[in-house]
């Protein structure tokens, strides 16, 4: 067992000693969903103000609201969820480099069978160059989706790893 | 501004005004990455015992390995990660229904134009009928990827939702 893995048990004998949250709902109570990068920085429960039970919470390399997409829809068709939270942040990774940047380093690194994986997948890492924009596009490409109706309240913030603060951009 | 939106705003100023922790690194300080479900009911933080800067939090719908791929392969050869916990819980959504569900709510609620969307995007929703073979089928999907190396630990449990333990399985 790795160290990680102890850890992950040790935290769990604590964390259901004292746990009584076990008649939550399926459904999020509060009926929205945030959805943010995967940046170790980001605590979004004590960041954005989230219960347990009030909310959805997708996260992934970016914030991408076109990788979050099957996971929204699930959201809002199956669990009836009304409003989306899309926060990227200060820092992010994904200004850092570009597709064939990625696609360079798994080939140097795991060989070429790797890359012919990445390539049969046609995996797009979705990095970006400015954040801002990105925010404002990724707003964008949910409220123009047609899978997300007009009656979901869309809204888009930079969380500033910098000073713990969340503003909002659109 | 929706009730959320403000919520969000009253929570950043709480959270910026205590923030100590601006000057936390990039890439993960304990190199390695949670996979887990978008539900409401599970904190990974607490739940999983994971201080802030020490892990990547990768969530979606199910906590899907094929769809936390490009986040993972960012994860690991971006940002130097070596060890994936990947978590799905009991009362999981994704145990609740298949494809075809899905793709009839989103024709009955959004109507052709949201269908023809669906389709084209060819959205896999990626649900599944039993619990714990899907952690084990997602933990051997992530071996057997050649873009996840030999090298990297990965660990499958079941979060408990009614009594807030984490169990190991594979």
């Amino acid at each position: 067992m790795t160290t990680i893995q102890k850890n992950v048990e040790a935290a769990s004998e604590k964390y259901s000693s004292a746990f009584t949250k076990g008649h939550l709902a399926l459904p999020p109570a509060k009926k929205y969903l945030v959805l943010t990068c995967m940046d170790a920085r980001i605590d979004p429960a004590s960041a954005f103000g989230i219960d347990l039970g009030d909310a959805h919470v997708i996260r992934n390399a970016g914030a991408s609201a076109v990788d979050a997409l099957r996971s929204i829809v699930i959201s809002e068709q199956l669990l009836g969820t009304n409003e989306i939270v899309l926060v990227k942040h200060t820092g992010c990774g994904m200004l850092t480099f570009k597709n064939e940047d990625a696609y360079g380093l798994v080939a140097k690194n795991l060989g070429s069978e790797a890359e012919a994986e990445l390539k049969s997948r046609k995996l797009d890492f979705l990095a970006f160059p400015e954040l801002e924009s990105a925010v404002k596009e990724d707003v964008a490409f949910l409220k123009s989706s047609k899978l997300v109706p007009d009656s979901v309240a869309v809204s888009g913030w930079i969380y500033e790893v910098e000073t713990g603060k969340t503003k909002r951009v659109v």
